[in-house]
């Protein structure tokens, strides 16, 4: 199971929305067949490692990261091609929460006669997919949320000046996190005053540009949270010809916009954008491992209303002071007991800064 | 060596304002003598190595952590014993730059026919003594600026409400810094408005606690900046009988002082206690390692002066918000390239938050 999840891994950057998954097919104590899922609308894991095991998958045992599918997607079901190829075994570590399978798939396999069993190496596997299984799930997205800041906390000097406060690794390490994610989120004011493009920048991904290249490379949804209609097509974010979703709260079309941007209208909550119901929304596009990238008052926003469930946190090795921009904006916060509490999951260097990662407590 | 620099570490918390130091002393590749020094005023690590190998270091050769002092302190000249022991070669880690030593100790043991040499492992030993040494090189301490905050940096509400921000583990853990520094160095605000004491709290010491019992247990020296003369004796630090040197721009006699509180007048700079004043007169005292621990204006001034060497920040795993206060106030930074930089040295987990240990650049 651990070399089937290794495979998932293959599929980070790529097979968003669709889950990563990794399948491995053993026979006597030996791999005789391996695979996993690259891209929506090819084939699944389980197919790669049946082709690979070919004859030999009779009374074989398949590990798989996720549980087979049941139903008639873009593909067909693999629970019927495990069958078909006469496995003997078949271990999940997750079940899959998709309502079209959510169980069917192991129990399709029961039916067969196939022993079945799952929960081996289950959290290990959560890891792989939790924009997927939190959609699944809840029918909300999973929202990651990038922070980059001094030591002190300070994201910009008074005078506005920012660039560049943490390392060319770490602004680096940001287009990875791009790179794997379904949609990045942003508001109009980093779209407006920064000039953000929100694209991944294919010649900053190191290693990772050899592995991808820059025709592969999928480009993450860019979507800006737009609630008084301020953005316009002259902007440096509708240079690059990849999708942008404008959440407004009407849809206006007396602007000439180009194809790959779609406006879309979210209720409004106290005379902003409803922030729960644009993350709905974005659940509901299949959209389910989202990028949070925005200044201080959207981030807080977010924070406040409980709908992050993970905060990635860039630290540079500076002291900037108090005078300038503080990470997020959380007025309704005014007492100790009320601040946001994380779980820190991991702490790592990239290039000379910290990398934190942490797990808000209501996620 | 790599055993003497841990035998030295065995003096972390006792040895203050003395140096750190161990010796091993190997005869034929067997260990025949060892030692550590304790406390100042007992026998250095040389001569309980020395006592431990008896006649067997005729011919022996010696690994010390610090060149081997060649004066009268108020024990005999370790270079001396060394020699009269009939050691045949003495290797130091660190040259000792006390001008009372500087070379000598090595050079009257060359001049004795014995084989010297120095540098091995001289980095690692050189972390035994940070304060020392600088002392000796510089004649100013070593300063050691330890902040608490949430991972947004913030040190307190807007309201002032701060207790607890870290964790329980956290608050051991400043307990242990102030147990091994020569001095805790803090404001005058900081005594009025939190009744800091800023003693070590046995109890809270932990494991260290059965080591060290509470009469054996070195209280470091409170020193207080209180440029306005605006502390009494009324206050909560003054209930615990251990020494509290007062900083000011004036000596008062009008107060009835306890006996282990003594005045002294510090020179003015714009209308301020003159920090790196304050130092110096703390280096001439022999106070070496200082743990600065104070609110974020005396720490802004101290880092913005370029006046810190280290700094130890404690990270909860909170986020607050921007309304609250910040970590270090530091007016005179206005640009980006003017931020205070620094080299992060080590991180750990202390409890659920985050220990970051780094070095300023200027240091």
């Amino acid at each position: 199971m651990a070399l089937a999840i290794k495979l998932a891994k293959q599929g980070h950057y790529t097979t968003s929305p669709n889950p990563r998954v990794g399948c491995v097919i053993v026979k006597s104590g030996q791999i005789i067949g391996q695979g996993a899922h690259l891209k929506a609308g090819t084939p699944h894991a389980e197919v790669h490692a049946l082709r690979e095991a070919g004859e030999q998958a009779r009374g074989a045992t398949a590990y798989v990261t996720l549980e087979p599918c049941s139903h008639f997607g873009r593909t067909p079901p693999c629970a019927q091609a495990l069958i078909d190829n006469g496995l003997a075994k078949v271990i999940a570590a997750n079940v899959d929460p998709n309502p079209q399978v959510a169980g069917r798939g192991l129990d399709m396999l029961a039916a067969a006669g196939i022993e079945t069993a799952y929960g081996l190496l289950a959290n290990e596997a959560e890891q792989l997919n939790q924009g997927f299984l939190k959609l699944m799930r809840t029918q909300m997205p999973y929202v990651r949320c990038k922070l980059a800041a001094s030591l002190d906390g300070q994201t910009a000097m008074a005078s506005g000046e920012s660039q560049w406060i943490t390392s060319p690794e770490a602004r680096k390490d940001v287009q990875r996190l791009r790179a794997q994610s379904c949609a990045v989120l942003t508001g109009a004011d980093s779209v407006l005053m920064d000039g953000a493009k929100m694209t991944v920048r294919h010649q900053e991904l190191g290693s990772l540009a050899s592995d991808y290249p820059a025709e592969v490379l999928r480009q993450p949804v860019r979507v800006v949270i737009d609630g008084q209609q301020r953005l316009t097509p002259d902007l440096p974010m509708f240079e690059s010809p990849h999708p942008v979703i404008l959440l407004r709260t009407k849809v206006e079309n007396e602007q000439d916009w180009p194809h790959f941007v779609s406006q879309v209208a979210i209720k409004e909550h106290d005379g902003k954008i409803d922030l729960a119901a644009a993350l709905a929304y974005l659940g509901t596009l299949g959209l389910n491992d989202i990028l949070l990238e925005s200044g201080q008052r959207l981030a807080g926003a977010f924070i406040e209303q409980n709908l992050v469930d993970e905060l990635i946190l860039y630290q540079a090795p500076k002291l900037m002071g108090v005078d300038g921009k503080g990470l997020c904006a959380m007025p309704s916060i005014t007492k100790l007991k009320q601040a946001k509490a994380l779980n820190i999951r991991d702490v790592t260097m990239v290039g000379t800064d910290l990398k934190v990662t942490a797990q808000f407590a209501n996620s």
